[in-house]
């Protein structure tokens, strides 16, 4: 957690706070409120809800506790956006988000506009909180963006969220890069930002590898799927086979054909690219495939920085062989905040890196993300590994 | 189906249709695109969906087959606002009504005006088929609302759809009514418009019995409550019962103690009125607890014009004893519109009258709704009847 | 209900009491401890169940209430072997009758033997329920047979229950046959034994119609299939097309080419012999493809003991096009045993006749089997209807 | 794999083998055809199963491979008792295997004595495979015991499987032993049998902390229940307390107030004994109520044969904080019998130790039992570990 020393001013903060609070306005530019209530799987948030849940956080864990005068936007918003707080009380049930058509996306602005009036001044007790709260929205900033991609796939007319226009990549030449082995150190230490799940730092023993030095390309993918990738268990883990038949999934989520939808609609899919849109299961099969394996999330970790290495952040989070555990020694912070990771430590998988779509100022090298292997629907894609 | 005789001058129809389109629009009038938009579940529709499902029904066995130089406004609708025709091809699932975001309310009633101007003169060769598609909308008028009611039903801030000052009953004794008997007439005949579904007229055998002057009342229903109705399972069908348990059933939907939720919000019980949104299972275990029974659809048309029967229409929806079968002779309309009604005759029970949610022009004696069993989302009630 | 008058004498009760009892166990005859032990759906039972659950029905019934000094076998079958009568308390589950290892099947015949032996003398005061008892073991009786066809139709090893040596059928002319038509007297009346719901005799009317001389053949199934009956949408309703397409029915149950599993095991389909094992939905689509209808249940009744008129019993129970609903001044049975028909009032369709499972003494023209329109593990067939 | 070397002698192994198949006859002595025939839940088999697929195992893997004239004994056996394997094509499906009532228990029995005899003499080429069948029949041993027991609870006669005598244990006071920390040698090396997950031996490092000297007991787990344990979601992961709730769980299974269901049927709970049958779920639960946490896997290993700790085998298996991941270099064994571990390296949990249950021959300080972390009818309890 944040300590005074670490936020060497009074302005840094406020501007992070400001911008961050910018920015998700900035996303919903040009959806419709309707666009913004829709829930298109219980997995999934509207982008209004979005909206609401990062404000609630603000009012309840910065106003309501340090903010001496502060007046309550709408009493009902407790309940409403709440998310999985079992400290703060009652919620409405998840998977039925999508149906709260009111308060309007309007009204959800006005709720935000009051609560960060209130906090153009921080409260000098809650500057750790206010800090957590902008590292919060920015992964809700993320979700917003990956939630809309997937309502408006599930639209026949298939929308275009934006109207960038789409480049073809250039061709990666792939080199295998030897990477650090021995007793290495992992996780966050140190007075920066940081959620309660990246730390304590501790030692663990990597052996000696190579890494890829740069993600698995959607041509790369194709050549797994021509190969019978989809078709041949012996390259699955069990559960991910059921899975697989049981979702009948033949290509990476999004894919029709040539083209595949994204942010900007339907467009031919760029086979330079890295390929996203794959659970953990089909990149594990893929590794396997490609006599290799997904990297550790500590192996990941430890290449940051190495020479050549390419892609770390800003392109797509990249999946690991970990499943999201604790390090050793960790705690939960305390209070209610403290449910913000420790309690999914169980049936995830770790994600690391950054994609596109999350704001560049979190991403650091010890940022542990975490989904189900079946999840498709973030940026997800991989980069191997092989054992020396 | 409509004759060139029933329709006097074309333009009684042209008023109908006009009408009838003007009303759709009044009803989503305070609706945002939001509330428009989201499906509360797979049984209900959005009101957007509704308003263009209805034009869709001109567009395409109207405009479509009978009108030269018709434009289509937008090709895509043909897929998305297809109800269940399969003769019109593929469709939008029904259950992913509610992820159609796009195209918005605006751009619906856009297609509506657009259809609405094609229509100003009703090709002569098509009048009938304008005749059902108003009748077919009133039916959809019905639907928007109880399904707005639905959804605002789920949200806890407990909207109003409408804001009429909600008036309490007087109470009104119940008399039984000696009812007609012997070969008895059913069914619509004639010039008139009525669904396929109402005809052939044919002749059946009705036994003595009385019929009860007026509706259920919801006291009645309390009583039933009290005297432990829904705890007593020889009161109930078994697959009444074992929906009642599994679904948790112990009071009409919308019941919330002494309060009912309704069009205008949260509001005490009018315990005088007619009980509504009960399901098929609950009125037949009221009967049978109250020593009656439901009355078949036979009884029920029979009854109309009785001296002394009340609330036969304009309140709510009666289930009758009778599953929706075809009278004999039953034969679908030819071509596509054949899919209206006989494809759904089986699994689900008659209900008679009408309700104050139903457009009145359209309240027949010979009226057939049909619902599963279970449905409570609907204005439905009972009224009770006796052997003799 | 049977009065003493319909019972010439003591012996004639007696012997069917012993008969029904002895066919029982001749049913079991072959089967493993194991066979009569597992239940293959949660539709079916176990062939113990069976034989323990008509016993139960005489314990209870019979013997606690009208034999002074009975002793009940084991206290702990009174929960066990109940099948669906609230009236007696709680129950093992349905669904879970087959985690029923014990008791064994050798202790289930212990029971039956105990309970046969104090019922050498049939109290004068239960007569009537003795006889119900032997209806209600004969529909067991079929039942017995269908489940464990079933249960043999889950092993890949496809065992044999009986080794007749199956025969080809000759082909049969199929006639259209004038039947009755105008006002028609149904149901049962009198003194000899029919279970509740097949009363009271009454009136209805029934239109002018043809109904078919015999039973749809293998051979005419083959041509709706070949003719792509299973894939156009258009002859099915929409429920029964919505089953169709989940379960993805292709062909009647237990078909496997031109072979098909029954109780001699898997042989060549005999063409010319009455199709079975089809649900109400299969049928009414082949009716509709037909260009004919299913009978009601009304025609079926009148047409027993036309001239020309074929396998109306002892082939395959015949769907109707009617909904199993209550007769005009239907009462259930007093006491418990009127939970054995009046509650399944719902959701199921009358089929008529009997099949060559059946006990053929049980068979008359006023009984009214039921099943729900999904349901193919019977002897179920059909015969075709037209209107004149 | 076992090399020539491990097994100093041909008798040696010889014995291994006929003990171990002689151990799963006695297994099924006392069960009745029924008993071993029917499955309880899908994740459960039916023993007659266990005893098939034993031998299957030896058939397909030594005997088709490896000797010369076996006749196989049923060919139709090679589908029905493949458990996963891929690589030996089809099989019946899990979830239907308590639907084979044929073959029988003595026909199982037969097919045991068959391939037994063809195993008179081990094959030279095959003795890997023969101890690795040996320990993988010991699993399915515990497994069948397991799920015996399982099967028996579901019948409201709550039949014993065995008939020993329970004991009441003393109670035993809880120490916490300091463990090894920092760079210890985890996993199999050398020539000893062990699971291909069992390796490869490699170095991880341990931080300071002790282990607790014994199992969690039955009179602390009630502790943990008076405390509100079952109803306080602090102490819960949030997929674990979504199962609890949607489960409806508040005590170990079997647990029926101060009774609990066992081998030896219905008895007094043994407050003094350690508690079995929980979940991860709980148990990791139960160790943040205690202030304690599971020891990782590794940490468990590092304890064996510490002074003063006991019950780290023959008592209850233990949950570890460990997910079953691959070690560093693993590779699954080559050939089909590869899919016997590498593939569930998904959403399962380890286990460290072993159970009263389980073949005590085959526990290793190695061995790494993993079940997903709802599992609860394995013999599985736990043991707290804290940081230092």
């Amino acid at each position: 957690m944040a300590t005074q020393q670490r936020v060497p001013a009074v302005d840094r903060l406020a501007e992070v706070f400001t911008s961050t609070r910018c920015h998700s306005i900035a996303l919903v530019n040009g959806l419709s409120d309707a666009d913004a209530t829709v829930q298109s799987m219980p997995d999934a948030s509207p982008a209004k809800w979005h909206l609401a849940h990062t404000t609630w956080f603000f009012e309840t864990f910065v106003l309501r506790d340090h903010a001496a005068n502060y007046r309550v936007f709408d009493p009902a918003y407790h309940y409403l956006f709440n998310s999985y707080y079992d400290g703060e009380g009652g919620r409405h049930a998840r998977s039925r988000r999508g149906m709260l058509t009111r308060p309007s996306l309007d009204e959800i602005l006005a709720y935000r506009a009051h609560v960060d009036a209130a906090l153009a001044h921080i409260p000098d007790a809650a500057r750790d909180l206010v800090e957590l709260g902008c590292q919060h929205e920015a992964q809700h900033q993320e979700l917003l963006v990956t939630d809309i991609l997937h309502l408006f796939a599930q639209n026949p007319l298939m929308p275009a969220y934006r109207n960038n226009i789409a480049q073809q990549s250039q061709p990666q030449p792939l080199k295998w890069i030897k990477s650090q082995s021995g007793l290495v150190e992992i996780g966050h230490e140190g007075g920066d930002f940081a959620f309660d799940c990246e730390g304590p730092r501790h030692r663990v023993v990597i052996e000696p590898h190579t890494i890829a030095s740069r993600l698995v390309s959607n041509a790369e993918w194709r050549e797994f799927m021509t190969d019978g990738g989809y078709s041949r268990p012996e390259y699955w883990l069990s559960d991910g086979w059921a899975w697989r038949l049981s979702e009948g999934i033949t290509a990476p989520l999004y894919w029709q054909g040539d083209q595949t939808f994204g942010l900007t609609g339907l467009q031919p899919i760029d086979w330079n690219a890295p390929v996203v849109h794959v659970s953990h299961y089909e990149a594990d099969a893929f590794a396997r495939w490609a006599d290799a394996r997904l990297p550790t999330e500590f192996e990941w970790e430890a290449a940051v920085g190495l020479e050549g290495i390419t892609h770390m952040f800003d392109t797509a989070w990249q999946w690991t062989s970990s499943a999201f555990l604790p390090y050793p020694r960790f705690r939960a912070s305390p209070g209610t905040v403290g449910e913000y990771n420790g309690k999914f430590m169980s049936g995830q998988m770790v994600l690391r890196g950054s994609s596109h779509a999350t704001p560049q100022w979190t991403a650091r090298p010890t940022v542990r993300n975490f989904f189900p292997p079946t999840a498709r629907w973030q940026f997800s894609g991989l980069r191997l590994a092989r054992d020396l």
